[in-house]
């Protein structure tokens, strides 16, 4: 599974706080740790507001200064994200996000096909998120239509299928699950990602739910997803999930990790 | 999710030893426990040899004076289960279990039938684990048509999708989880079961690996699993399978259980 670490976003304080000081070593400190840990991508949301742009493009400098991984983009404003990317230098880099609104679609579309990025799709329009796995698919058809006219293929595109709570309704666990292997039969080429944690949300014991739905996740076939890459339990059971899911030939990483002492119950 | 308390089984050291010394106190506390643990059946395994049938009957005994949950006998010799069967009293009873084996079919399909009892039927014939789904479908199919010949309705036909450990190939918990939809898509009517352990053979941290199979076990749709329910962990994954897959409804059972304190990490 793919692993874009969420720990450089400004919406967690003590992150926020490291901004609006400009600490550097906090930060570059952060996304260094978060690349020993696993993380494939390190995602860097640079908050909202009238400096967004500016300090995006101080902030991928501080974490290019500290990783070589790619970075994940993060902003729902199309100029903060066209900022990160003018002083980014990587050979790989991922737009967080696009949904299926037409003018952001555009927008988002265009940077995209200028820095040959991959995009992080939500499956919704401006009505919010559906509740059915049919509606889903229609906005992925929809973007997957908007982005080839800009010439980005299927094989740029990761799909978050969205999840409401289950405290909210008690199927939409089953609803994300089902998209997700909807969008994989119906658009083979391209990836699914998701974050876990609005699953749990109104509930007790968040982690053990979030971590169940990990799981759940990964058996259904998601590709990647957005997580902290310093909860050791997490990155065991995404290490389990690969194991489980055929993508550990011979067991080897999990032998390792267990090897290691990184194996956390 | 159905539990079948799986610790009243003689191949587990201490319950051959006090089976062994005839300690009645001994098992009916392991049976109660269980009962108050969550089990829904109580698996009664009283081993082989000679005097299986004779220890069966005892055992069945021993078993319904601590609890009044619905016992799941467990043998492969076709004449313990009938011993069990001979002194069971409960509206309610499992065989575990049959496969797709002509004789061991017509034997045990017989004395379900003459019980009233329910079915766990190992997708498999006299040749072993089959590689493939397809191979495990046939063997379903099999089962299905001779057990009907019986009068044994799909309803109580329990499918074992059968686990061989992923050390072993590292495609076989696809394998397992993708017979679990087939069978469901095939047979609605039916269930499905299944034990956990087989998956980690010859891994370490096999804890992990259970635990991780029965979350996507679950997404995928199984219906009952075989494990030790005092084991507060595993409970703890079921409570959250039952809630992401719809089946606690408005979260109800995994928020008493979270007051009670019985959900661990």
């Amino acid at each position: 599974m793919i692993i874009i670490g969420e720990k450089i976003n400004a919406s967690i304080p003590s992150v926020r706080d490291a901004i609006g000081r400009r600490d550097e070593s906090f930060l570059a400190d952060l996304a260094g740790k978060q690349d020993t840990a696993g993380a494939d991508y390190i995602d860097v949301n640079a908050g909202e507001g009238g400096e967004g742009a500016a300090t995006m493009r101080w902030l991928v400098d501080v974490v290019r200064s500290a990783t070589n991984k790619p970075l994940c983009l993060d902003s729902d404003d199309p100029s903060v994200l066209r900022a990160g990317l003018e002083v980014y230098r990587g050979d790989r880099v991922m737009i967080n996000s696009v949904n299926a609104e037409p003018d952001r679609l555009k927008m988002v579309g265009s940077l995209a096909a200028r820095n040959d990025a991959c995009v992080i799709a939500l499956v919704m329009d401006e009505g919010g998120i559906p509740r059915t796995v049919e509606e889903r698919v229609r906005a992925a058809d929809v973007i997957v239509k908007a982005l080839a006219d800009h010439g980005i293929a299927e094989e740029r595109i990761f799909f978050d299928p969205l999840v409401l709570p289950v405290s909210v309704d008690s199927i939409q666990a089953g609803v994300t699950l089902k998209t997700i292997e909807a969008l994989q039969k119906r658009y083979p080429a391209a990836g699914t990602v998701m974050g876990l944690s609005n699953i749990s949300y109104g509930l007790p014991a968040r982690g053990i739910v979030n971590r169940a739905f990990l799981l759940m996740a990964a058996a259904a076939g998601l590709d990647a997803a957005i997580l902290n890459p310093l909860d050791k339990r997490l990155m065991t059971l995404v290490a389990t999930a690969d194991l489980l899911t055929g993508r550990d030939s011979r067991c080897k990483r999990f032998i390792r990790s267990y090897r290691r002492g990184e194996l956390v119950q």
